[in-house]
């Protein structure tokens, strides 16, 4: 602990992050494939000024030329990766194989040419026009250099350990494939964590919200000073048997611990979405992964900020740590905020114009909107990954309401690909990067002790906070769901991301290849055992859920008004009803429909009775649920296609005699049984359909013609523990009409643009 | 023309295009918000490195993330102005407002924004850090410095005129929203030209492939050298009347005349669009325009490869005119093959596999491979952007038909949203260039030049090409259509990239600026005086295409064993039927629908018979196109559900009687007549519909339940001129079983994989 120790590797760390600067043009190659003509070209323009005969020139231009031609070969390799990745993973789809998933997949055909790369290639010097300079004082960030009356400017990339001067020789074919670490952070994460989010089943993710925030938040921070703890315990152990050479500070422990208590368990939830498996623990493990990723990312970058004020100590210091929950506390709710903001500027902007009648617009709006999170975040200090995990949650549950058929297609179909693109890139960088990786420092006691840490670290995190859960969920979490939950711990992208962002030092250097290695050894193993988990722990696979949006998007269209097909159900106080009935004791209590916890209660009546109203062309007018002294606003925000269905007399809305607080639809006429909006789904089919799963039965009867037709609905769903209901709605009375493209209802509505 | 000249222009032109790449990290930061952090990481490292005391480590690091909040804010404004463009252009399409097409409200936007950021912020020095180390002989790419026993790394950025070393003061914001010049022609400008490639009406292309193929390369190339000469002639007298200071060639006209002849009636065409003008005048503009934008990119690289023996000439040189002429054919036919190459394999693949049960597989494997025509044609020396648009049109005529429905409106889509952001990205910075580029230089004479010089280059290219081809076109390009051919000459996103490419010189300066100029007059004033034009004269509009899919594709799903719906006519002898029937005189002889020319036959007949065979499950078997010592190789290209259709025994190929080149196929049983095609396009829609339009009627009666259902579908239609044919088919005999999702047929095949 010698003074100015911290401030060395600061800088250092700075300088070595610089050191990549030039691997950053490589994304411009990456996306064009000249970007390094430029570059090239200017690192010979030296050499071509200085002797202007004609065939230097032509020389100068056949290097830039032959340099151009690598960039293209190697970003070619990359292309032929992911094709061949995705030839194979169709094979194995077609085939069903389920041992090894598309991420495990990449990763094995990144270590392939990653092989191949590291030692097929010759090793070619890197440094072959190279002169010496002595300055006197400092280093500048500019240099103009005099050469023969000509003037050329230098930039500084960065410092370099005089011990490699010399020895700066790398394999040209290997620098070229290493991508600066801010690309993943910047380019390849925000789709995959924007797909997330904007792809999450909110019915599910709702009702269990209380528990995914406590494992998200809480089992990340309790897993993170877990392994940081029992890491710092290794490397105590490695300095004593003489294994570290450098400095490995608690701080870096603790890192450790944030970076990879990151869990992404794409391959098991694929399984899960395969196999149909409990919905109630997909949602759970989807949930915590979105977020624990939101909460590494901050942890991370709190654990960073956490500078004792002695300068020359690394213990602990209360003053600092406290600045390191504020800061936590700061970049987490202000890239919250972001995010949710421009989703609700989106909402406003998508419910107030008619760009719906413009898929294309709305489609590139929507683009825009999302993206633009990203750069305000980072404009405000925040952090964009964050941000727009926040923004693809708010879109989803707003904007997507107002975005026509086309466009909701289209927008998820865009951000799939994109996620798809991103994520399949990533793992197949991986592999590559355990062999072109420079500086690799495998530590045999630091990755058995990570494996263990983790290990603990994950069993800390669920099994106390499952047990403390439980006291308060009335449909505990099972025993067997704990031990799913436990083995799907897999460690991905965000991990791989966090940790490659910094390489500068031994101990972030020893951290970079343990990470990979963990996440090798956990979408291999814990992938392929996904499927043999699943039975050995009786978790019920198979459970069908007709009304889930994504599997019926493209046979049938919803036809709506101001309901939402995937929205959260109304908490009731009695029991909810268990859609697909089993007995009630056969997979241990697992039927958890709802949490009546408070938060939950007071987030839906507020979302139900103010938020959608304002944001969407759902739920009750803003009318009956704000005080009368807004009357006027109340009346602007509210969508004219509620009044509509209000004024049409066959529906009203009264607060519920059991939560007064929620306002809920009931159909005027004959039955005077609330109307459960979830079942006002109204389906318009190409015939006469009857769906029956389980207990439930569902008929609906629609017919559309040509261009303008009027349309008869019948819905009626028998659900076992809620009161009976019978809807019958007669829309076809000429006030709507049907367009021709899709099914989509236009009111004969004022212009309100 | 002093010896030596061109050297130099050359190298300071590498100079010059070397000094925007620290302008090139800009696109990161356009694309992730945090692309200078690393920058300006570097740049303060060294003054990090100097005193490691942590204060100045604090303000180190303030300064990056000041640099790095002011890179988010200035994209903001870009996506800003491009959200405003999007719901202005709503607002506008809403109000039916025609006047102004989206590209001229972009550039307008693009204006202000320009003059806010010129004069509404504050000019700052753009070099606040810099220091002079003179060297003896020669600059070096790599630069080592030692400071004080540490070494740092610089590279060379480029090379800076004496006289600005000391002036080198911008403004810290235009710098920052100034793009490097290659990221439009590498980023920008693929998905366009992509998107032009396979959004091409295909059926209409081919139909007039030898006069769009005339008016693409000779009238570019005529067009070229017209305004080429006329603006020596300007040249000429700007240097007699002493307006100019600088070197101007005969080359550099040249250039200029090839990069002002690419044509970009987007706007015209839009309307057309909208409109519903006359498909074949739609079909000559299109493809003029875009395969000019290709003609226009070679040419003017081979004009710059124009280099006469002597350095110090800038006459006529035989050897270099033909060397010229040798690199324009290498380069294009090169660009041409490799976009047609990854076109095919594309097909092979989709074809081959069953790919098309996962749309996302298929539609990221379609994203990567014409992607990699891109690089692969970089890699080689050849031109990305040409590749790609022959690219898009094999994917249009070949792949999309493998393609499962989901996956060609995914890939459509996602090709249209890309086109859509880039091309109003060009256009919103072509107006702010105007006013926050620093190296404008307006020259009046040269203006007016260039404007006179278009206008006429134009004329004497439709004009004479018009009657030359008219003497060989049974249906003439009539006399308002040469009309109009001439009015829609505007100049778009191409010309500017190719202006911008490279403004290191004064006469390129003068170029672009001029360019910038052309651009924004034509697209208002002649985007604004399409409809009126139309009118004046007598084109036809509100011609409707019922069988266009881009039209039909959400309503209905088509329904297909082999067959096409956009596919080429097979041509005839007789006189092509007229599917909307006016009088024979009613526009002028406009009603050409088809060109009976050689060119045409021979190319329809090799790709009817071999090359649809081979890459799609269309058209006749090989084993019976193919000669028969082929015979295996023809079974094994030859899919299956060709086989499948002639097994069912419906339907045969044989030779026409009137050009037996081409294999028809026929319909067995009752019915003896040649079943046309494009006539047995089967349409599933809800329920019983009639479609009436014009003369021509067509009746489809289709049912699909909600799982596995028998299908019966019957289609008939009249056509005025041709044979009557009424086909009926039945196709509900469990051989095939129609998946819920969409109207995919499944055939019961064996695995081909």
């Amino acid at each position: 602990m010698e003074p100015g120790g911290k401030a060395a590797r600061f800088s250092s760390g700075w300088a070595a992050k610089a050191l990549p600067q030039r691997l950053m043009l490589l994304l411009l190659t990456l996306l064009s494939g000249r970007g390094l003509h430029v570059v090239a070209a200017a690192s010979s323009s030296g050499a071509a000024a200085e002797d202007s005969s004609a065939m230097e020139e032509l020389a100068t231009e056949k290097e830039a030329e032959e340099s151009h031609r690598q960039d293209s070969v190697s970003l070619l390799t990359f292309i032929l990766l992911l094709t061949l990745t995705i030839l194979t993973i169709w094979l194995f789809k077609h085939r069903r194989v389920r041992f090894l998933h598309e991420t495990g997949l990449a990763m094995i055909y990144g270590l392939i040419v990653g092989v191949i790369l590291r030692y097929g290639t010759p090793a070619t010097s890197g440094h072959d026009k190279s002169l010496s300079c002595t300055q006197e004082d400092r280093a500048f960030s500019t240099l103009l250099v005099n050469v023969s009356g000509k003037f050329f400017e230098y930039t500084l990339k960065g410092e370099i350990s005089p011990g490699k001067i010399n020895s700066v020789e790398q394999n040209d074919m290997l620098r070229k494939v290493t991508f600066d670490p801010e690309v993943f952070f910047n380019i390849l994460l925000p789709p995959i964590i924007f797909h997330a989010g904007y792809s999450l089943k909110k019915r599910h993710f709702f009702r269990n919200l209380g528990s995914i925030l406590a494992y998200a938040f809480l089992g990340t921070a309790v897993s993170c000073f877990i392994i940081g703890n029992l890491m710092y315990g290794v490397v105590k152990l490695m300095k004593m048997v003489g294994q570290l050479s450098d400095k490995f500070y608690y701080t870096d422990c603790l890192f450790f611990g944030a970076i990879i208590s990151a869990t992404d368990p794409v391959t098991v939830l694929a399984i899960f979405n395969e196999l149909h498996a409990d919905v109630d623990l997909y949602a759970l493990l989807f949930g915590e992964s979105v977020l624990n990723d939101a909460v590494a990312i901050v942890l991370s970058s709190s654990i960073v900020a956490y500078q004792p004020a002695g300068l020359n100590t690394h213990t602990f210091d209360a003053a600092a740590f406290f600045k390191s929950v504020g800061i936590f506390l700061g970049i987490f709710s202000g890239s919250f905020t972001m995010g949710a903001v421009t989703g609700v500027v989106t909402a406003l902007v998508t419910k107030f114009t008619k760009l719906h009648c413009f898929p294309l617009l709305e489609t590139a709006l929507f683009f825009l909107m999302s993206w633009s999170t990203f750069l305000l975040a980072e404009a405000c200090g925040f952090t964009g990954v964050v941000a727009v995990l926040f923004c693809g949650i708010t879109q989803a549950h707003y904007t997507y309401n107002n975005l026509s058929v086309e466009s909701r297609s289209r927008t998820k179909q865009l951000f799939e690909v994109l996620h798809f693109l991103a994520e399949n890139f990533i793992f197949s960088y991986m592999g590559l990067a355990l062999f072109t990786f420079q500086k690799h420092v495998f530590s045999p006691i630091f990755i058995i002790g990570a494996f263990v840490a983790i290990f603990l670290g994950r069993a800390a995190h669920i099994y106390p906070l499952s047990f403390f859960l439980n006291l308060g969920r009335r449909h505990k979490i099972g025993w067997n769901f704990q031990q799913m939950m436990m083995f799907s711990g897999l460690r991905g992208a965000m991990a791989f991301a966090l940790a490659i962002r910094d390489t500068a030092s031994y101990a972030r250097q020893m951290m970079f290849t343990t990470t990979l290695l963990i996440v090798f050894f956990t979408v291999w193993i814990i992938g392929g055992g996904t499927t043999p988990m699943l039975s050995w722990l009786n978790i019920r696979v198979g459970v069908e859920e007709p009304f889930e949006e994504d599997q019926n998007e493209h046979s049938w269209q919803y036809f709506r008004i101001g309901v939402d097909p995937d929205q959260d159900p109304p908490p009731n106080n009695d029991s909810f009803q268990v859609l697909q009935g089993d007995g009630p004791d056969s997979a241990g209590g697992n039927r958890t429909k709802q949490e009546s916890a408070w938060l939950f209660r007071l987030w839906y009546s507020f979302d139900h009775n103010y938020l959608k109203p304002i944001l969407t062309h759902s739920g009750p007018p803003l009318t009956t649920t704000l005080p009368a002294w807004c009357g006027l606003l109340a009346h602007c925000l509210t969508s004219p296609q509620v009044y509509d269905a209000s004024n049409l007399g066959r529906v009203k809305y009264v607060p519920r005699e059991s939560s007064p607080e929620i306002w809920e639809l009931r159909a005027l006429g004959e039955n005077q049984e609330p109307l459960r909006e979830e079942d006002s789904d109204f389906i318009l089919t190409e015939g006469d359909l009857t769906l029956t799963y389980g207990d439930s039965t569902v008929t609906a009867n629609g017919s559309s013609g040509s261009h303008t037709a009027s349309t008869s609905l019948e819905g009626g769903r028998k659900t076992k523990s809620s009161s009976e209901e019978v809807l019958e709605q007669d829309l076809g009375v000429g006030d709507q009409k049907i367009s021709s493209r899709g099914t989509r209802l236009v009111f004969p509505l004022e212009d309100n643009a």
